[in-house]
């Protein structure tokens, strides 16, 4: 896992793939940094005058739910069924599932009618996302669910043909068959608003390159944790913190992944 | 005060109050990173569809018109009657009332007809709210006006039964019988995008854990202006200042706001 | 030339203007910061309702089409109109031209219609805006087009009376009689998002204190593309090269430009 997770970074350097995000607009600038960080190549757009000739051009959409409106929800399947039709993967980040009616009926449509690479979520949004009921609290998770969440993962990867990402203190990946733990990151990554929205654009990223989803979704998470952990190690505040983890994305390497992945089958799952 | 201060800002990271803010593109992303270093949980939602459901789960709103569109004001509205319904504190940020009669008159409207907790605005904008006509730049306030845009705040507050809060280089809070004078802050905060948009962020989070509408809002400005005085003091560029006032945020506590508060009460005011 | 871009730079300094930013989701954070860091005063207003109020109190108008929908075009077309009416420069950056036709007819739309002072964009752009076809890439350009851009840019300025930039390893700007080369600007400018458009918002700053609009963007490509040398010196990573931006852009006056501005005529031009 840990070299093709090596290779899938360099290959990605080497296209310089070009991601599509229908993004939140807390988001949109940290996105696209991190996405020029990695070395990948980030566009927006969300009209849907555009959307599908723009999800048509790239090599990944990544559709997040975090500052929704209905307008935007069209756009969202416009350019999903463009990219499916195009054999694009689709990322799919639920922000704040099960915190409004809204936000969890869009992102089960989502995922009921697309049919997705990928998603990514916290605890209470896989959760919600899987219809278990949780508590959530607006788009921040609640601790202490962590087997329920794995559990939620497990399912909703098996009914949907998806892999699966619940991220947390350590992060889980399921395709329903195979499941992975990653233990790299940071409790720094936490305090940023904002790194679960680049989790998910950077599992875009791998995507394109990787057509085995699990794999690229934990490349991504391998990736990213390792640049937070390289980020917090001068042990900075909270805001220079968000300029190191740019830092640190652009400096992981093959080797960096290599010296520092830490992630493990689950053998014997579900 | 300080005492309450201290004990509010403790509160706060005990708590991690959701803050709903309705606010400007421009100062979202700075805002969410704002308040999770003050150690609240931020919240961004908009859309009709789901800003009544999300005022209703949180601990304050903030609603802050800086980059409007009508179909914002409609989602304004709801969220703040729903908060009011359920009791909780409302926050105005009248981003350039003044400067275009849209923004004049949805400020007017929203503290007309919503119980609002505290307003907060530098100079230019609070006169425009309060009737007076005053000299503005775009979303900037023009200087010399200090002693208008006070007895401006103290006529919206007793009008309007609110704490009205006037940022600039001496804050000033009121709510029509109290008044306080607040010293702390940095001129480099007026050089970074959105600081008087996190300021009110910053108070909605206080409001969500003090009643007292007054001793909340002064205890945002201190500690606010305490961050950027811990952030200027290494002479940083205007650039870097932006992650300091993060960093030095997260760091302000109670023993912190008891070495460096300088708010006065204005005995004789008005 | 450098003496007047070093006046130019002095007199923004001194008078601050307005500058009416109609831009997108990604960028407006970092725009607004770019131009307090020049010493301009930035505001950001789309709204329908207040566009052509907001225009005619600025002193100059710049149209970024980088997160475009079409209630944003209307108010685009709708502040420019205003703004030539009341000889308010606008610049117009026409990101993404070339990759979708949505914002490929938008830019010709908008160049066609509107007497602009200048247009800003890479080499794909400009190419795409020009009607020649090239190869773009979302929103970045791809190499190896130079020539064909500027000959382009040079089309472009002739037939519309405007002045083309077109940005890259070297800045060529053109208005149809004269043209100049500019080589400052660092490499690592293109690891951080929105340094385009920020580049096309200084741009309107220079635009705001120089009628001249050749000397305008020659004076806004210089001026930034010192700071990105400046800011680059360290060696720092992406992310904090974003911040170091910020710093040496207010750090460049008008002896840094006379030491480092490296821009040249091209008198055989064409």
């Amino acid at each position: 896992m840990i070299d093709r997770i090596a290779t899938d970074l360099k290959e990605i350097r080497r296209r310089r793939p070009l991601i599509h995000n229908i993004t939140n607009y807390v988001v949109m600038n940290f996105t696209a940094n991190i996405l020029l960080a990695l070395g990948a190549s980030p566009v927006m757009a969300h009209a849907a005058e555009e959307v599908e000739e723009m999800a048509g051009i790239s090599s990944a959409l990544v559709i997040n739910i975090g500052t929704l409106s209905s307008q935007w929800v069209d756009s969202m399947f416009m350019a999903a069924r463009m990219a499916v039709k195009k054999s694009i993967p689709v990322v799919l980040d639920p922000v704040g599932a099960g915190a409004t009616r809204f936000r969890t009926e869009t992102a089960r449509r989502l995922a009921g009618e697309i049919p997705l690479a990928v998603v990514r979520g916290n605890a209470s949004e896989i959760m919600a996302l899987a219809g278990r009921s949780s508590a959530t609290k607006g788009v921040d998770s609640v601790d202490g669910a962590v087997e329920d969440a794995r559990s939620a993962a497990f399912e909703l990867a098996r009914a949907r043909s998806v892999t699966v990402a619940v991220t947390g203190a350590e992060d889980f990946v399921t395709d329903g068959t195979r499941a992975v733990v990653v233990a790299n990151g940071s409790p720094l990554m936490g305090r940023v608003t904002g790194t679960g929205c680049a989790a998910s654009a950077i599992v875009g990223a791998f995507c394109a390159v990787q057509p085995d989803s699990l794999v690229a979704a934990t490349g991504a998470l391998v990736t990213f944790g390792i640049a937070g952990e390289l980020a917090a190690r001068s042990g900075p505040g909270v805001g220079t913190y968000q300029a190191l983890l740019l830092d640190s994305l652009d400096a992981v390497d093959g080797n960096v992944v290599r010296e520092r992945a830490r992630c493990r089958d689950l053998p014997g799952h579900p």
